[in-house]
């Protein structure tokens, strides 16, 4: 199946936004019955994971401790005053690849897709994949 | 070939279980030559990863320092005590994919793969898919 | 399209080593036009990653900061004095994978693929297989 790009908005400097209603319509409309789904991320201060979606504070909380662990300001070169973003986008990473059984993304009970933005606000791209067994 | 979900019991709150076996048996049930295998964890307190297995103090310092850098306690809002487990799921990530080649999954010399436990004892699945070129 | 194995030196302990134009040339080499490429690094204290390339102070500024974060001394037990580098390679993430379209594999204006040295200078090899839809 073509790749498609997407374009997701975000409204903070560092928040998880979740993508896995958008990621469901594109397998939707692929037709992929069996295979794999990649997601990625073409920038270099944003990323994509899976995490909890039950509770808001789930999020919160990871936002909230990589942010002190890794805040904007340290002996960093990078003139942009983002190296931190570029950081946690290699932490956690520019793609996932995800399962396709009987044309439904596997995930687990609790699972959702975030896209990470860490460098905030701004309009992001993504772009979705999936290849048939 | 079909995705298969296996258990995986782990015994202690953050663990590093060897599943190489468990991921070759599959691969050789699979019959796939020359492909991709993808492994993917329906869970979002625990991870998988790829590290040493010769001596196992590397799995235990891996353990040891996640442990200390990002411990159980802070100030999260998320009510059930596993935020650290949440973070630690996201940094390692939830998914790996390798390559298959001549039969065999193409690992490195001190390589072993490894389900990563970060809120246990419990009981866990593992997904599992292989796909032929 | 059949894996194949390159080899890439580095030159200090901790160094991200640009290897993007590796990547495209065993794409051309593959002629997928349409796909999956999978990079995948056989070794347990070294890594692969995407960040930006256009300054160099980022690539800089990664290395400091999980140097300063997970330093080489700690109350480790593995002897070789190379926990940290194992640490780093699980965060950071042993594969990668990429989607190839119209020939091309799909990079942000700013992404790089990097090698992730995290306890060199050596010798190192690299993975690579594409897989067409």
């Amino acid at each position: 199946m073509k790749a498609e790009q997407i374009q997701i908005r975000s409204h903070q400097r560092e928040e998880l936004i979740d993508i896995t209603g958008l990621a469901e319509d594109y397998l939707g409309r692929s037709g992929v019955v069996d295979g794999f789904l990649v997601l990625f991320v073409p920038h270099t201060t944003a990323a994509v994971t899976i995490n909890e979606n039950a509770d808001p504070a789930v999020t919160r909380d990871i936002v909230y401790k990589l942010h002190k662990e890794l805040p904007p300001t340290d002996d960093y070169l990078h003139s942009e005053g983002n190296s931190d973003a570029h950081i946690k986008s290699s932490l956690v990473g520019p793609s996932l690849q995800m399962i396709i059984s009987g044309g439904k993304l596997i995930l687990g009970r609790w699972q959702a897709i975030y896209f990470c933005e860490f460098d905030g606000p701004r309009i992001r791209n993504l772009l979705m994949k999936a290849i048939a067994d």
